[in-house]
């Protein structure tokens, strides 16, 4: 009776990429020292799509690297089809890398009627054939709920920290966009020994929310803004005004899932406030911003791949860093 | 105990349409004398879309029209969500009118490890809370078997062989482009009391096809050619060539499904020995062909829907024109 | 084809009560014009539980009235085998009515391998064969995500509300007792027209918790303090010595949930500060605290059944009040 | 709101045959007042079977009446086909009547490595598309808990008891065949005012059993033998022997579901001992046995769907005769 | 291709205790050579409880060891959040080892619109995510086919004849409370090489059952009264009563599963005619019950685990033991 | 980390065989180098099944071979009883070797309220506990798509073409006795070398098909006949008829399956045209057809099975062969 060490993996490892972000799987394969293994998308006149993969699956464990970016139906399409071809192809255990889960954005009833694509989503990725999901940095830690397949919820806290942490952080301060999300903001400055505060939003309309005040002293100090997704990146301009109104001097932005889609690109770069942009890789970052600095999860994914295959615990690997996983954390306004 | 007669409709209908095809959806809701009711599809600024239904669904039976037509991925999302927002809304039943369902032309392994996207999506829309599927001229009658739920098949051979009959058939004869799909052909044929040819599709390579012969004898007649999905039409005009080397005198096209993609309106429209290009209203005709002959399949819907919902037969309706509920028919070359 | 209006009940209702809560149940079915239908629980002498339902439940609409509350897992069994015997019993549709869903607190991964008790339970309840939850006030919004059948999410902050209502609210402050619950306590502030206020809660340890701060003015006010459920109201007492500290002159207390186990009734009833503690029926008061005040749920939860009976939208009965449901609300310190 | 009386039927039924028992079929519309729908089974040339339903079954309670009788396979299959034409035809809620479940005769792994035909088979039926399903006097009680839908499980008991309460029962006695199913006897013996006795089955060897004494005294007395099937009649005959053995006078032997495969029809009419054989309409009889008494149960099942349909309490109907749904029962020896 | 032998374990063991019964828990780590894995329960305040597995799970045979006894919902709830916590921590593989599955006594509807717990307790086992049960003396063999999922069925009857193979069985005889479970009595008869006898239960009202007689000879001999399950013992004094009627000496009382709930130890311990009460530790022992005489399953539990993990029968270990598994048995009153 | 190389296979095999054909299995068993595993299916006296498996599957990759050939309902409910009893063994996981799926032949809703048996039936596999399909040329394409499950698709093309390359193939052409069909024959012409021709069926009645022409020149040729199946060989004597009026000079007749039901033997052997009769294995050939050419598939499901067990490519088995792996093909026409 073996109990203690590591179980010895038994099957090999296949990974594919979808069309959404190859390079992000070419680096978690180099991570592993594996090649990625080719897949062709199809596309048939009348604009369906077929997935096929180029590689045996048979009895193997496989991982579909895919974050579900824009164009967003495109690439879950694509990753439920080649789910969906991996099972039929007798795949012993598939896993989702999803490394940014968009549809986490739909996870509850805020209105009469509407669609929860969250965990509509979530289920059809099961149906496909999905056995696992590895992903990162959920909008909300409930959305894990979602899914009834086991979730490795990794986080880029600690990426995104060990950037700041070669930087001067001299009177710098953690700020969040929003108040209701201000846990991730609370444990990022816990990770860099700073103080945090946050904006308050308020929605004026159904379709139109300001931050009209920022609770937490900023006046004389830099902030680090941190955020799960930037996608236009409205709500960070709006948000530098208030900061500037409440003294702060200058400011970097930081966030896990950089979409930067439509102006958000322009806004950030030029602000006059705003020093720095840092992203992680979850997502393609836009090829002509030359000075966004991006941050590679790609061990993180690598590592957590491996733990997965060999049977290792994943949760270990954010000992520290990841809120779910760590020891006690410090609160949102201790340090002010 | 009653036995005989009709059940008495106990529950209200309520109609809504995606963004594919509202024009259909509004033509069927005006047969059935109902208001098509109102819905929102939102998109965040990640590129998620999220509906919302605008009328209150609860205990009532619920049709939701969305011919899964370009943008495909985009419309068979908006369908899903839709059917997930009438399902947590307590519908009492959800049927999807899906009169074009373009994922049937994926329903077979033809490779190793593809997807079967046919089956999966099939999946999918019942994982999503669909009951019942109303759909018309599946490429292969077969796809009806990839769905675990009732599935209501109509078919628009009688309603395109309406048109014909309104015109001069001498010397005409129906012509499919390919053999493997000749019964439709056949059928229809029979419905105008005409011969039947068809195109021999060669495959030259991995991604093309070409038609190398026509089976049946075309000189000196005119064709109906009929197919059932037109995306680009390259099919069609170079079946169109072997018509012509074969002494066929000119043609008539007619197809359930015409998308017409790309380049098709060019081709078929300005095609010299085209006279005339007949389709159906299960997707949206291009708004700037203006002489397309588009015959509606309106009445065909709202007369399914009313006989679903009032519990009468669906399939007498199509007493001796859909090939699955007709008498015996005669077959392709019998009148060659 | 019926289009407007509201679909005819067809069939009977039949309400049953577990041992939780029956006068709640006895008094949503007084609102209802029922009688409550009787059952009986009977207890083996291995301990193991037996439901039985005495009354006919064929075809008819089964509603059970269960808050999940303490004792929890012998009334969550109870719950459980009731729905299991309507199911036996052929009913046409079962719903499984708690007021409380005590198990929506375990709604995250917040340590590594834990159970998910929030999606478990509610996979459990579908599984045993409720159609539809009815249930009030989830401690995270994001539970409705977790069950797989429709939910009908009431609140009960226009029933608190219209007590204050009553009462003179000068120099009244709302205060959410955690920044990250907050967004209820920004809603009820509105529905009274009042500031709001919210205290921060620092976890020292795995197992401690304080409040550390008060965010908002809350000096020479007093508090109306909000909270989803009260269990042992140590977190109350806490807030009040940092409301006394901020120069808070004294506090109502109020909550959807009044569970007070353990200490809670004398430390809420005898502290100095708390002139008045306010709850709802959703789980049965302490008997002998006979100062508290009681706001019945009954007419929400026998409106909410009526209208799922006869098919008439619940959400609009909590137009301007549910914030799921509600026009565009005011945000935390809007009024600060 | 509606709580006492009785629904309204708004849907019609509809009632098939499939080819076990259409006489039964016959009887049970007769007492209802309604004809019987007519179907076709196919035989393909390879041997595999079609069912084509030939009424309109949509939005209607279609009951497909099949006793599971030799040619059992062949008659489960047409049943599971009959059932998946049903509910691809839109029947609202379908009925499996299978007055004989003869598959609940594998109900336990006595053996290792065995299959449980009794839970798989009820596993079919499900995955087919049964609703639930109405049966008579499975073999062992616990076989109602192997199907997940709802069971109305019938007893004969009172179609046998009427029989013999119109003969002269001095000096009998109800006489079970076999210890470990002596509970049905012993009801059955309450209600004629009968002692009961029962045969000790010895086991062999794996493939014969014997039964080698008479527990109670039969001495100068008229047995009534109760089985609840019968097929070749071999236990009984050899319970016959041995209460010859024991001063038993004669016998009538009785049971729910009289197969008389082989030789049964032979060895009971001919025994010199057995003055009459007594059984129902759950299985057809063997056309040549002129004087076997065949009870009909037609109107039992006939009632029972009345009820399913109408929504009425069905285990009320069996108020002093079903041990299930009865008040208290006397014990076995209670009257030796 | 490797046919004969034994396949290789690739996996680890990982074996967890709920709060039932630690003891045995580690008792059957102590045969396997292995560390029981630490685990902790958590209370919320409102009762509701959350498990959480202090070893790695992923990819590990997981075996969580919970009899369901007194406070049996409590016991229940805690088995089903641990296997949640192993599906979700990716177990490869989840056991439920349940020495006493105390539900099964629920396994039959025994009056109208009763729950059938025995079922969906095994449903709700799997739901959570169970993949196989290892149990030991089923109430009733038919209970097996409740589970949708492997279960291996052990028997304690070796265990308890070895103990009375040690004592002087002259002038003995086995004795069944119940005639209807007289099988497991006549079973463990043979492997004494005992005669056996039967108490002959009369139920008086709903809720009162009396022992009126004893089947079987007993004058003069020493009885091993044998069941399956003693909870509160009033069955074996009353039947103690009826054996002193009937003249016998004195007895034995065995069980597999000894709760000795309320007054049971009192009853049996301080009866005059009782010696001897043996029973297993499926279940805890009352710990002041020091002359209670325990014998220990856990070589069995240890050694079927062993079996399922390296994929050897399990059967084979109850050769000669197992009426499930054994050759011929010899019947109820051979040695009358 | 490995990528390259096959997976190391951990478990062992056991090959199982029902009664449909066991010689087939044992040839299979014997390229594997593998005994055939013993099974036992028992009839009860009702004319009930039961399968028990005579050698341990727990933790063991089992393979049951069945071709569902007539007595075909027989046969199916064994290969239902023998996955079930290989599940409730815990074999880890079970494939369905079915070298004839037969009720692939209903596919289609070819008439209104019929059953759809070939998904029906893989519905059924699968709720049995089949985890994959192994399988031969199935009717359609697109019966793979019923099947929830991994199916590995075989053909029997090559075996067959292996049979004529040894022959004299001078002046031979294939044909296709249906046009619909005609796929299969186009590409078995390819191996060859030969061109192709058809017959085109002509439904008279619902019940009666005539072939009435031939598609292609056969003048002066020697047909070879290719049909998937042959059951009763009706139109396969018709075909030879309308071969004869074109003047075909003879004929060898090839089919993966065939069945010879009824007169099949005698039309086909005596047949004064056909000189040769060329089958598979895949269903037990009629014994006292002593000169049928029968070629053995053995080896192919042997190194199937063999690459499923060790996770090497199937499909790269049929490189050349099967259409749905191979190269570009080419057209049924194109050598006429």
């Amino acid at each position: 009776m073996r109990n203690a060490g590591t179980s010895i993996a038994a099957r090999d490892i296949v990974v594919f990429s979808g069309s959404a972000h190859p390079a992000l799987a070419e680096r978690i394969c180099g991570e592993l020292g594996l090649e990625l293994s080719p897949s062709r998308i199809t596309r048939f006149s009348n604009d369906c799509l077929q997935a096929q993969l180029l590689e045996n699956c048979r009895q193997r464990d496989v991982y579909i690297v895919q974050p579900v970016v824009p164009p967003t139906q495109e690439h879950l399409m694509e990753l439920l089809l080649m789910i969906d071809a991996a099972r039929g192809a007798s795949a012993a255990q598939i896993t989702a890398v999803m490394p940014h889960y968009a549809y986490a954005r739909s996870d509850k009833k805020d209105a009469s009627r509407i669609s929860l694509g969250g965990r509509l989503v979530a289920d059809m990725l099961v149906s496909a054939g999905a056995d696992r999901v590895l992903t990162m940095t959920l909008h909300a830690p409930q959305v894990h709920g979602f899914f009834s397949v086991p979730v490795d919820h990794l986080t880029a806290l600690g990426v995104l920290a060990d950037h700041f942490r070669e930087t001067d952080l001299t009177d710098s301060i953690v700020v969040s966009p929003d108040l209701g999300n201000a846990k991730s903001a609370t444990q990022f400055a816990r990770l860099l020994g700073l103080p945090v505060a946050a904006g308050n939003k308020q929605r004026l309309a159904d379709d139109r929310v300001v931050i009209d005040a920022i609770v937490g002293d900023v006046a004389g100090k830099r902030a680090i803004v941190l955020d799960d997704e930037i996608a236009t990146g409205g709500s960070i301009v709006e948000l530098m005004d208030r900061l500037s109104d409440a003294g702060c001097t200058g400011a970097s932005v930081a966030c896990t899932h950089g979409l930067f889609t439509g102006p958000a690109m322009q806004r950030l770069r030029d602000h006059p406030k705003i020093s720095e942009v840092v992203t992680t890789d979850t997502v393609p970052a836009p090829p002509e911003w030359h000075d966004l600095t991006v941050r590679s999860t790609s061990q993180l994914f690598a590592e957590a791949i491996r733990r997965v295959h060999v049977g290792e615990s994943v949760s270990s690997l954010f000992d520290g860093v990841d809120p779910t996983h760590a020891p006690p954390q410090r609160t949102l306004f201790e340090a002010v």
